[in-house]
């Protein structure tokens, strides 16, 4: 749709590219023997990045909120050591001095899609921005969102579609794959798609992954567990490694008829 | 996904099975020509089922309100010729009298969902029904609505996910693909998908064809129309012959990764 | 704010003057006993109108579906003996021939804002039609479908807005009284509120009757029940006698500040 | 409705006692003269609070961001003047420090009523915290934001309903009164309303400032300017003088009906 798509560097790994990009971890990064499984296990099955929360955003300040900072040295050694670069999310613009020498990718969650302030400061960085929609906000706010961190000097900017609130009840968001084409005929920035958070649902997001590479994004994120039913937050939309290997041997297949490749 | 798809027969075309569906035509039935090309055409490029309508629903009570029951007798012709099963829509329980003989399917649209007095009269009758969701339907109300029609024992129902009504405003709605594994895994009745109204904007309409086949829906209905810049309703989300062409190429690659074929 | 309010009468009453219309009553028309303490008492304490559902319009065929036909001659002389018009939902327009004679209003629920077919019928008769919004109808939308009934003759109008469908889940649907003025600024049709679908909890309701009346509606239409925890349909959205004795003495204040009167 | 409001003090005036609070003031502050003319002039129409933006949340990075730090000292010596406390936004933790001296009330954006970040850190000071919802926040998760302030130990939260995003594009956003009494029934915190960005249209706010007091909230917030056509932000939303005098005139009379005073 006639807008080439900008190419942003994470690591070894080249978002927008011919290849189709996964991004694949826990939720929350709970303890070294979690992260090193689903690092290990996905990387295997075709996961080139490593998400994983250190900093977590809870609506409920009673809620596990994440490891903090005192887990950053680990967490250092285990990514080299898997060779996966690093996707986390950043809540705090205080936080990004410390998470700068350990973090390949800043991912800007939902809520603070409108946090200019936090934007601003990332724009003074080099570090890619994964920008996740606000789960209200029109496309066009999205976008004008990622000009806060570009006129700042930072060209690295990933969006990431996420679901958007809506009326309906039976999905935890409303999942707009409608919005890629619209976003790729008017920006040149990547987009990935989020089926996990999109749809709070661990059953329907191997079917949205697919979906999403026939809708014409360039990645997708997804959230795997060794053990969904003991994660400290958002277990019951992560995939297990079983599900998550099914969901990449078919996804596979759609990309290739989509002409690009997962490697 | 667990629930085995009901095949629904229209014609000689089996929704549900292994074949993947493409109901293809103008938004309304404007003339014989207009009508024929569309069928023509379509059917050339993988078609099975002709959509038309007769009878429009319109917001405003001055807009074009559809041929009307005069233009029966050679849509009967007409059909007959390409061979096609005709798909239209029904808006009032009093013309499935003058209808039936003629329609293959019957379509109830998105404003008619909640309609009951209409689903009931038509689950007297066995012709297949095409159940449209409500824009603002949860998916529970629609699996309801769908035992309206087949609890007066007509089993001949597909639902087909339509796009919902959200706060977004660069789409004419918000096309849910989500939904189409949560129905799957709890109804047996095939899914089909409109982009054309899931999106209202031609550009993003084969995005979203594709997206739908990789969702694991059962097929899709799509506008088609010889001039789309002089249709009487809905040309701005209406596919010329040539964006329908080059859809169907590329839909056919992602039916067969998904496991399934166009015919 | 400029448009003159055009006056509908009922019976006896006048939606739209300088009087304040409160319609109250069951959900459900249930048995004679309920109709009668429901009528004597809303009579009582302010109410001029008198609802009560004969056709029920319920998202499960399984529910309860209304009395029907059988009950229209007692109510008949119900009604007659409360000297209470009545106001009632039509869902079928087969059903306008049996009820003309007994009916004083015929209420469009929200599901049938868009069933065409059936307002142009009620335009065709002089009763008086009240006009509930669709729970996810545009405004304009709105306006439009009034036309309709409007187009066949029918002057007789009375617009109702009863919430809309939104994400939140803390009410059943979000009353939009910012629509009142609005509408009024643009259309002389007289507007009422129906806060007990609006919000769908009883205890929200009076607060919801006195904003209406704050927001410059012409009048409420409010749920009543002798014994709401045992009524055949939402009961939990329904007033007993002494919350809607309450709600009215606060509300024949609200009016008076407004310059409007409950007589 | 049960739960005892806790009153919030704000200089001499107090928030959720038995006076009805009216903040009201420019959107931005531009320069002395239009502050000064803005808080004279609702000062004496019954006005206790003066409102005005120095740092502003602007969707597009391009607008007109406020005028910052620069304005402080003026500011602070026109408030000494006017004798009104001053609430004003604050988007960045970092600007509590110089903004500490001057501020009476932090007002929190609805685009950062998620910024837990920013929220704990003006848990820690005394200064009371206006709370706008988030305009896509369920009330539950609204009054958890509130938790982040409470927590960290200030007391001296106040809520402000501002409108939620919806399907609806008549009105900026859909102001969700029935949310007042949900709100109160459950929490000690005072409740405002803002019927200017409620509403998005001036023509509207009147007539939700009095819906605002009918439904029970303990004040409201609303936009005035000396010239709304020339204002440097949302002028289309904001109040003459003229249509300030006459809705405060008119409020007054609703206030009196609710059982509590202006002043």
């Amino acid at each position: 749709m006639g807008v080439k798509t900008r190419v942003v560097q994470v690591g070894q790994h080249s978002i927008g590219s011919q290849a189709f990009t996964v991004i694949a971890g826990p939720c929350s990064v709970e303890d070294q023997n979690q992260l090193r499984l689903a690092g290990e296990f996905t990387q295997k099955n075709g996961a080139r990045l490593l998400r994983g929360g250190i900093f977590k955003m809870r609506t409920d300040p009673a809620s596990f909120q994440g490891l903090g900072l005192q887990a950053l040295e680990w967490i250092s050694s285990l990514k080299k050591e898997l060779s996966m670069p690093l996707v986390t999310e950043i809540t705090d613009a205080r936080h990004i001095e410390p998470l700068l020498p350990v973090v390949d990718m800043f991912q800007v969650g939902t809520r603070n899609m409108y946090n200019y302030a936090l934007l601003k400061e990332l724009g003074k960085t080099k570090t890619p921005v994964l920008l996740k929609r606000g789960f209200s906000a029109l496309a066009e706010e999205w976008l004008l969102a990622a000009e806060y961190v570009l006129k700042e000097g930072n060209p690295n900017v990933v969006l990431c579609e996420r679901g958007i609130r809506t009326f309906e009840k039976a999905t935890r968001n409303t999942l707009d794959l409608g919005i890629v084409p619209w976003v790729k005929a008017r920006s040149d920035l990547p987009v990935l798609v989020d089926p996990s958070h999109g749809t709070g649902v661990s059953a329907l997001v191997p079917a949205m992954c697919w979906a999403a590479a026939a809708a014409g994004a360039d990645g997708i994120m997804v959230e795997v567990h060794p053990d969904p039913a003991k994660a400290k937050s958002d277990g019951y939309q992560a995939l297990s490694f079983e599900a998550f290997g099914q969901m990449m041997a078919q996804l596979r297949q759609v990309v290739k008829a989509m002409g690009r490749s997962l490697d």
